[in-house]
């Protein structure tokens, strides 16, 4: 039987028509490469923006119906442009949005997720030669109603895709060369990893490396896909493979370095040492649909017999935050609200580091020796996190990186921005 | 039971925001009448050309079925923005394109057919009190292929769904007034005509009045649809009904004047008079799918005993033409092929003129009068068509407008171009 290959390429992959007859040119290599091709794709560069405008020039809360409607259109300029570009080469090539594969989802606008995928139309087409071209982004309800998955939705569906039809790997082309041990935008030689395990894709991603969406990762992770990204530039580079963790050789204790400029802390000051303090913040914050990333709790004060709760949110929250603290004010009999949002989330990230004891003094030892103050510390099995000043979050990331051996001799190639997901 | 109402907007009327937002105002209107409304849109404006534009930087010679998984994305824009601007005034709407509404056609692309309509769910939300936008221009196959109608495919969309919801009306909104008894741009005081029968529009339209494609005049007649066309932009006029000439009291004997200026003569000289011989030539020329319009045969010459056959084309195929006359000389054993290029077809249609006796010398005179040379004459129940020197042309059609009495006091408002349809 042949292999089945689904590969990915983003919006800015597919920009202008010069760019989508390179992709057909990648997606042909594959094919000649005697596997069977799923490409999915998302809508051309700034297409999405385009209607969004337009949108919200005509409503100022338009209906998620509507915009699933209209943001669909999107991908399906893309896939019909790719798979001519791809027909222009000589190979047979067919386009489908998800309605015509049957990329069945939620009845959820904006951010439905994806339930089933149905098979039948995809393996007929590829059993007759054809290269998919396939629309990202987009699903559809039993009912026939047009849905988007949000953030990270392309990735997701090339993932889901790959998972329905037992593919090899999923490949996920983009802008960058693959994932790097931390930023090589700031670390200029941050080394390329050439394998990350699922979880430390994971962790880095939520640390603040926003190479793949987290949501498409679970997905790979949950479905045993091996994911690759890899450069749509130079594809003969195979960037980094995603797998299971159990078929790694774990050689190093830390894998990445990452810093998450985005978060915002937050103190609860003097909050009344008695049971359901915690529960009654944190569960009032859920309600409102606000993410909340570390917590910490002081140990109870014994003069004044209360303790600080601190959290951090990601910075867009911060005033939804605080009035719905506010609102809490009485309840909680509570002192000051602290907002502090000069801090950063520094974080090393690794596998390896689960039978390693040493790895978090080690980590301490590097913040101590550069003056920085840790504000919060939190961990996982594979990650440890430590809240800073944010003017001390470069220093400490090269430190780190340098510390735990990740750095190389090869300066990064990096061009522009890290890739939307 | 409440009344329905299709109401078809052109690119035109939808191009920009703003102008979505006024057309939502129209339905509204209509909505506010105590009818259902249906609304049929193109895409917007040049969105078609750009996506034609884009596929032709792709491939020289597209496939059918990738062009209609394109070009159908244009009508998916601007449903949704028509939908958001109807929920804008606080009215229930929701869009749909071809597929989930069940516009069924042929499996062919680029030009299918409708078959058939499902009106289940475009009921069902009419009885929910929601106004339902549709894509024009497009349809899906039973096996879920999507399709195009091509040129006048909207309107068609239009009067189909009209038949098919046993709709009391379809509107055709465009950047015209109406059906004007001649082309207003050329004769200033044309009187727009407040009804007119479906043969005379076809046969206008078949002389150069491209008001309305001809496929949805003969649908509606097909089906009893009354088809209004009206003002996009003066939305209080009523413009011009076209319904069934039984309906209608016939109170003139020509309804409307018009010249084609996109016609070739091709004249083919010394045919030896023998059975057979026009019969060659016009089934080569419809093999080669070239239209024939008006056609003369001369009597046979008695020394020669040859005669000419004259005809017309579009201008278009005159090389295919000349082309296809040339590979049949041998068999044909006929003399010179005369190509005229520097001719016009003016016709005078009506319905009235078939029980009045006398139309066509009266027309006669009136180009004797002006000293017109007459090339050509072909007549049909309701249509009488003289070939003349293109030069000729606008003199002719504004004596023959002022000799049927088709003159008004007022000057047309005629903005721009006539609607693309």
């Amino acid at each position: 039987m042949r292999r089945i290959i689904v590969q990915k390429f983003g919006g800015t992959s597919v920009a202008d028509t010069e760019k989508i007859k390179n992709v057909a040119k990648t997606v042909i290599k594959e094919k000649n490469n005697g596997n069977d091709v799923v490409v999915v794709v998302s809508a051309m560069g700034h297409t999405t923006d385009y209607l969004v405008k337009m949108a919200k020039d005509i409503s100022k809360l338009p209906s998620g119906r509507e915009m699933d409607m209209l943001l669909s259109t999107g991908e399906g300029v893309s896939i019909a442009l790719l798979a001519m570009a791809i027909q222009a080469e000589g190979y047979d090539a067919v386009s489908f949005n998800a309605m015509q594969v049957g990329i069945l989802t939620e009845n959820i606008h904006t951010k439905a997720r994806i339930i089933k995928i149905e098979t039948e139309k995809l393996k007929k087409n590829l059993n007759e030669g054809k290269i998919i071209v396939v629309a990202g982004f987009q699903g559809v309800t039993e009912a026939g109603e047009i849905t988007t998955l949000g953030r990270g939705g392309s990735d997701t569906s090339a993932v889901a895709l790959a998972a329905a039809l037992n593919a090899e790997r999923c490949d996920i082309y983009t802008d960058v060369e693959g994932v790097y041990t931390t930023d090589p935008r700031v670390v200029k030689n941050a080394s390329r990893l050439s394998e990350i395990s699922y979880e430390e894709m994971l962790e880095l991603a939520h640390a603040g490396a926003n190479v793949l969406h987290p949501r498409s990762v679970e997905t790979a992770k949950l479905n045993h896909v091996p994911l690759r990204v890899r450069s749509s530039f130079k594809t003969d580079d195979l960037g980094t493979l995603i797998l299971g963790v159990e078929k790694m050789e774990i050689d190093r204790p830390v894998t990445g370095v990452a810093a998450d400029l985005s978060q915002t802390r937050i103190v609860v000051c003097d909050v009344p040492d008695i049971p359901g303090q915690a529960a009654n913040i944190f569960t009032k914050l859920a309600k409102d649909n606000i993410s909340v990333d570390m917590i910490i709790q002081s140990y109870a004060r014994k003069v004044s017999n209360t303790n600080d709760i601190a959290f951090t949110v990601d910075s867009a929250d911060t005033d939804k935050t605080v009035a719905t603290l506010n609102s809490l004010k009485d309840t909680l009999k509570c002192g000051e609200i602290q907002v502090d949002r000069e801090i950063a989330k520094v974080s090393i990230v690794g596998a390896g580091m689960i039978d390693r004891p040493g790895i978090a003094s080690a980590m301490f030892d590097v913040l101590a020796r550069l003056q920085v103050n840790i504000k919060m510390i939190s961990t996982s099995e594979i990650k440890i996190s430590c809240l800073v000043n944010k003017e001390d979050a470069e220093k400490a990331v090269k430190a780190l990186h340098e510390e735990f051996g990740l750095s190389c001799d090869i300066v990064a190639d990096v061009k522009g921005d890290l890739p939307n997901v």
